[in-house]
C-alpha cells in the first residue's frame, strides 16, 4: 500500500509555530515517526508539503496515476476556504483522510467548517501529531478491508 | 487507566439501524473489541449506553468520583441539540474525545455543528467501529503522557 | 394492524393546560377515542405518553421488535428540537405519522419548524383530537395498501 | 353543507407529472373519490383548477357569495409564494384546509415554508390522494360542530 | 405560599464545577440558605435537581395539583434548549422566576437566547447564590400582592 | 393629465374585508372620492382593479401607449413578491405612487419589505381611503412641476 | 388642533445638505409653507429641528401635556437607530405621522428599516417638501373625524 | 424538432424598455432572427410572450403534448420568484435552456438567484439577443445527440 | 457606600406611559422607596434620569470620580442600541447591575439582545418596581463581601 | 481577432474526473474542437491550464499586454471562492466569458455564486463541451460588432 | 489649513479608561502632541470631544461654516451605530479620516462594522495615539495637493 | 531596523488598472518612494509582490529568518478569502499593518471583511500611496519604542 501525506500552508514552520496551540514537534519529526508506523503497518508513506493550494490540488489529481492508494491531508487554512481541494479529492476518488493537529472546533468560528471533510472517508482532529498516526492506522484498516 | 465508554441514542439499535449509514456492527461486538484493545493498553474500559439526554449528564457528571481517568463519547443526535451534555464535559473536566461512526460532515446540514466538540480533546468520525479503537488509542497515548 | 400511538410532553395535562390553544379533551378521552376507531378499522392502538425525550426515543426503537406495524406520534416540544426522535424514526423503519391539536404554523416562529417531518410519512396538524383520528384513518388506509 | 375544492398550479398534469413524488392518479380520479365521499358525508363538493395564482385568489373571494361554507386548497407552488392567496383566505373568512400530496417537509428547502398556512384551520400532507380524502372529513367534522 | 424550587442539569456538582463561574458554595448550602429566608418570609421551600428535561417538565406540570404557588427556576443548560419547560411553564400557568448563578449575557453566544424567559414572570442572573435568594424575594413580593 | 389608478388582489373585496384593518369603505366609493378630486385637480383618474399579477403588469407596460402621465399602484399583497410589477414600473417609467390602506410596518414582517417602492416616486401607507387622497395630491402636484 | 412638527439630525442643513437628494428648499421654507396651510385647515403648527436624539424624545415626551393633538416627524437618521423614539412615541400615545424627504427604499439598505413607522399612524416619503404637507393634510383628516 | 420559446414579463416592451441594459431589439426581431436560425439548424421554432405566470405554467405543462421536444425560456422577473414555472418544467420533462438578455449576476442582488436554473440543462445569460441564438444552438446540438 | 441610579429615556414619563407594561408607579416614588432601601442597607442612593444617551454616559464616566461604589441602570431603549453606555460602564470599571421594569424577553424581539448585560454583574427583568429593590439588595450584597 | 481560453483547477483530468458531471472529453479534445471552430471564425484561440489560482490571476493581468481582444474563463472551484481572479478581469479591462461543463445551479449550494460573473460580459453554463463552443460564438460575435 | 479634530463617547476617560486596550495617554496630551505636528505641517487643529451624539453632529455640520477644510474623526462608540453622524458627514461634504486607538477589527464582533467609513476618505485603526499622528499627515498631505 | 513589504495579487498591474478606484502611481514608484523614506527612518525596506496566494504565505513565514522586524501588507483581494495570509501572519510574529489604496470600506460588501486585520497591528487605508507611506511611518514608531 502506498500513502500520500500531504501538508497544507505553514506547516512547514510546525515546532515554532504557537506552539500553544500547535505543539513543539517538527513536520520532519512527525513525518518520520508516520513513516516509521507506516513500514510496521505495511504502507510506504510519502510526504509532502506546500504552501500552494494550486500545487496540493495538483499533487491530489496526480495521486492516482502515481499509484497512491490513499491520501492523508492537513489542508490547514485551505480547509476552510478550498473549494479546489474538495473537487480534487472527489475528481481522484481516492480514499482521503482529513487530520489536524488542534480540534479546530474550539478555536475561531471560521475554522468550524471543512469543504474538504464532506468529500473525505472521515475526520480526526484534536491530538497533536497523534492525529496523524492514528489516520495512518485508520487509513491502513480501511485499504486492507 | 479507567475509561468511560458512554453511547448516546439509538446506538442501542446498531446492527440493524440504517446499516447502509451505521455499519452491521452491534454495539455488544464494538464494545467487546474496544474492551480487548483496552486490555492490550493496560486501559479497563466500562461501557454504558442510554438512551436519555440525563442519564448521559449524570454518568458524565459522576465519572470522576467514580474513579475514571477519561471519556469516550458517541452522543449520536444529542451531539448537536444538548447543551446539557457540553456542562457536563465541562464541569467533570476529564478528557473527553467524541466520536461518530458515520461522517457527520458529509450529512445533513444539521449534523455538521456539533455542541460538545468545542469542550472535548479532539473528534474522530466516519470510521465506523475503528473511529472507537482510534479514540481509544487516542486517549491512552494522551493520558500515558 | 398493531400501531403505536405516542404522546410527548406535556401532553398528559391536556384538559386543562391552555384549553384556548388545545381544546378540553383529555388525553385519555381522546385515547379512548382513537382506540374504539381503530377496532372499527381493524388496528389495535398501544396508547403512551412520556415528558422524557429518551423514553419516547426507545419506545420508538423497539416498537418494530414489539410487532407494531405503524406509529402515530404527537412529539409536542420535542417536535422543534430533537434530533434523537427523527433518529430513532430513520432506524425504526415503521410508517409514521405526525400529528398536532394546533395548527403550530400560526403559532410562534420555533414552532414552525419540524425535524421530525421529513423522515414521517406525512403531517397532520391543527384539528384538535380529530387531527388523531385522521392520522388513525391515513396510517390505516397506508398500511392496508 | 358547500365545499370549494381548488387545486393550483401544475395539479392538471397529476398521473403523469413525477410519479413518483405525486402519484398515478389523475385529478379527476381524486376529484371523483372526494364527491362520492362528500356525497356520504353530506357535503356538496365544487372542484376548480387553475395555473393562475389570481383565478386562484378570485375564486377564494367569491367563495362565501357562492355559498360555501368551507375550503380546501392544495395551493401547490403557490403555497410557498403567494401573499395573495394568503390575504384571499383571511378576507373571506371561511375555514380552509391546506393539503399536499407529498411530505413538503422531505422535499426542497424552500418548500418547507408555507405562507398560506398560518391563516388555514389545518394542514395535512403527504398522504397522496388520501390528502384530501382526510382533509374532507376535517372540515365536515368541523362544519358539523 | 409553597414554592417550587427546581434546579437543572449539572447543578448537582456545584462547588466543584468551574467555581470560577459558578462559585464554591453547594447546591444543598444554597437550599438551605434558601430555606431559611423561605421561613423569614412565610414561604415553604421545596427543592429538587434533576440532569433529565423530562423529569423537570413533570415536576413543573404537577406543581399546581401539589399546591405550589410560584416557582423558581434555575434551567440551566436546558434554558437555551428546551421548549418542553417553556410549554410546561404555560401549561402550570403558576408565576415563575428565572435564575442564573452567573451572567449569561457575558458566556457563549448560544447562552444569550433563553427559550424559557418569556413565559416567565422576570429573570434574576449573574449574582451567585444571591440570584436564588432575590429570586425567592421577588416571588414572595409577587405572591403577597 | 390623465393619472392611471391601479388596485391589486383581493381589493375588489374592500368593505367586508377584514373592516378591522383595511375600514368599511368599498373600492367603489373610494374610486369615487378619488376621481372627484381628480377633476377638481385637473386629473382624469381611470381606476382598474386585478387580481392577476400579469394583468397588473400589463396595464402598467401600456400606460404610456395609453397616455398616461403618472400611476397610483395599490399592489396588496403583490408589493411584497412581485419583481414582475417592479419591472413593469421601471419599464414604462412614469411616476409611480406606492400606497397603503393600512400602516404595512406595524403588520407581519413579510409585509416590511416592498420590492416595488425602490422604483416609485414615493410612498404612502396608513391612511386608510386618504391615502389614495394623499397620493393623487402628490402626483398631481408632481406633474404640475 | 396643535401639531407638534419635529426635525432631527442634519435637517438643519436642508437647502445646502446633497440638494440632489434632499432638494433645494430650506427647513424654514419648508416650515412655513406648512404653517400657512395649518392655518388654512384649522391646526396651529409648531415645529422644533434637534440634532440630539434625548431631546426629541423629550419633546414627544411632553407633547400631550404641551397640549398638541399629534405629531409630524421627520427623525432623519434616527428613523433607522432609534428604540427611544419608539418607545417615547408609545409612550405620548398621539397619532403620530412619519415623513421622509427622500424616498428612503430607493436608498442604503440600511435606510430601509424604520424603528419607528409600526408605532406610527402612517408613512409618508418620497415626495421632498411635499411629504410634509400631506402628513399635515393627512393628519388634520384623522383629528377632524 | 419542434422548439417552444417563450417569454415571460415585460419582455412585449423589449426595443423600449430600458434599452441601456435590454438593448434597443424588438421581441419580434429577435424571433424573427432565430426562427430563420432554427430553419437553418432544422428546428421550428413557435414564440409566445405572456405577462401571466400561470400562463407560462400552462404552455409548459402542455408542451409534450403539443409535440415540442425543447424549451427556450426567458422567464424574465419569474425567474426570481416562480417556483410554479420551476415545477412545471420538471413535471413536463422537456430540456429547457433558460435565457437572459442581460447578465444578471451584475445586477441587483434579488436576480442573482434563479429558481428556475436547477431544473434547467444549462443557462446562457448576458449577450442580448445573442442569448437566444446561443440557447437555440445549445439545444439543437442536445437534441441531435 | 454609595450607589448611583440612573434612569434612561421616556422612565420621566412612568405612572402614565402604558401602565399595562409598565406599571403606575411613578419615577418619584420608586426612587423614593429605593432611597428608604438604601438607608436601611446603609446605601446612600442618588437617582437621575436622562434622555440624552450622552448624558448617561458622561453620568457613569464620572461616577468613579464622584465617589459612587456601584451602579443602578435602567437604560430603558439604550439597553438595545447603545454602545457607548456600554463601554462607559468597561471605562468606569464599577459594578453595574441592569434593572427592567417589563420582562423585556416577552418583547419585541430587538428588545431580547442588551449591548449592556455582557459588561454588567447581572441582570434583573421583570419585576416592576421591585426590579429596582433586587438591585439594589444584589449590589449592596456585592459591595458588601 | 485573439482569444485566451483560460482553464482552472482539476481541469486537467476531464476525461476520467467524475464522468458523470463532467461528461468523458478531455480538456485536449475541447480545446482542438474550440480551435477548429476559432478558425472557422477568425479567431486564434490560445489555451492554457493552471490548478494555481495565482497563475491565472497573471495569465488574465497580461492578457492585453499579450494581444488578446477577449477571454473564455472556465474558472472551475476558484469561480466561488477567488476576489483575485475577479479583479484580475476588472483590471484587466478585456471582454471575458465565462463557462462551465455542469449546471453549477443544480449542485451543491455553495456553487450557486459566482465572485466572478458580475464583471463578466455573460455566463455559459451546463452544456458540457457545447459550453466552450458557444462561449467562442458568444465573444466572437461581440468582438465582431 | 483648518482641521476639526473630534473625539466622542468616552474619550474624555483616555489614560485612566481600560489602558490595556486604549494606552495610558490622556487626551489632552494627544491632542496636544498632534496640535504641535500641526503647527510644523502648516494646520490649525481645533480639538473637542462630546459624548452627545448630536453635539457631535452639529459641530461636523458646522464645520465647512466655521472654516474648516478636513475633519479628524474618532467617533468611538458611535462608530458602530450611529446613521446621523454618517449623514452629517455626507452632509457636510469635507474630507474626513475616521480613526481608532485600538485595532477594532481584533475585538469584539460589534465593533468590525463602522458605518461612518464608508463615507469618509479613508480609515487608520490600531497604532494608538500614532493614530491620530497618521491622520493629521494623511489629511494634510491631502489638502495639500 | 529592516521591513518586508508584501503586495498581493493584481497590485503588478499599478497605474493601468482601474485608475478611478487605485490611481496613477505605478508599483514601482511607489516602492522607490517607500524606500527613499525608509532611509531618512532608519529602515531598510524590501518590496516583494506576487499574484500567488502560497508565494506570500511563504514570504511571510520566512519573514524572521530573513531578519525582518515588522511587514507592510497589502494583500489585495487576498484580505477577504485568505485564512492562509492570516495564519502565516500569527506564525511568524512580526508586527504587520495592513494597507489598502482605496477605502475598502465604500466599495462592494464583500470588501468589507478582511481576515488578516484581527492578527495585525493596525490598519490603513484610502489614502493611495500614502497608505503605504503612513503604514511605514506606523511601523517605524513602533519599532522604535
Amino acid at each position: 500500500m502506498k500513502i500520500l501525506l500531504l501538508n497544507g500552508p505553514n506547516l512547514q514552520l510546525l515546532g515554532t509555530r504557537e506552539p500553544g496551540i500547535y505543539g513543539r514537534d517538527t513536520l520532519a519529526s512527525i513525518t518520520a515517526e508516520v513513516t516509521v508506523l507506516g513500514s510496521e503497518l505495511g504502507c510506504e508513506v510519502s510526504a509532502r508539503q506546500s504552501n500552494v493550494e494550486g500545487e496540493l490540488v495538483s499533487w491530489i489529481g496526480n495521486a492516482r496515476a502515481e499509484g497512491f492508494d490513499g491520501i492523508i491531508l492537513n489542508a490547514a487554512a485551505y480547509t476552510h476556504t478550498s473549494v479546489a481541494l474538495r473537487d480534487a479529492i472527489s475528481a481522484v476518488a481516492l480514499p482521503t483522510v482529513e487530520v489536524h493537529l488542534s480540534n479546530t472546533a474550539s478555536r475561531e468560528e471560521f475554522r468550524h467548517r471543512s469543504l474538504i471533510a464532506p468529500v473525505c472517508l472521515g475526520v480526526i482532529a484534536g491530538f497533536g501529531k497523534d492525529s496523524y498516526i492514528l489516520a495512518l492506522r485508520a487509513l491502513c484498516a480501511k485499504l486492507s478491508r
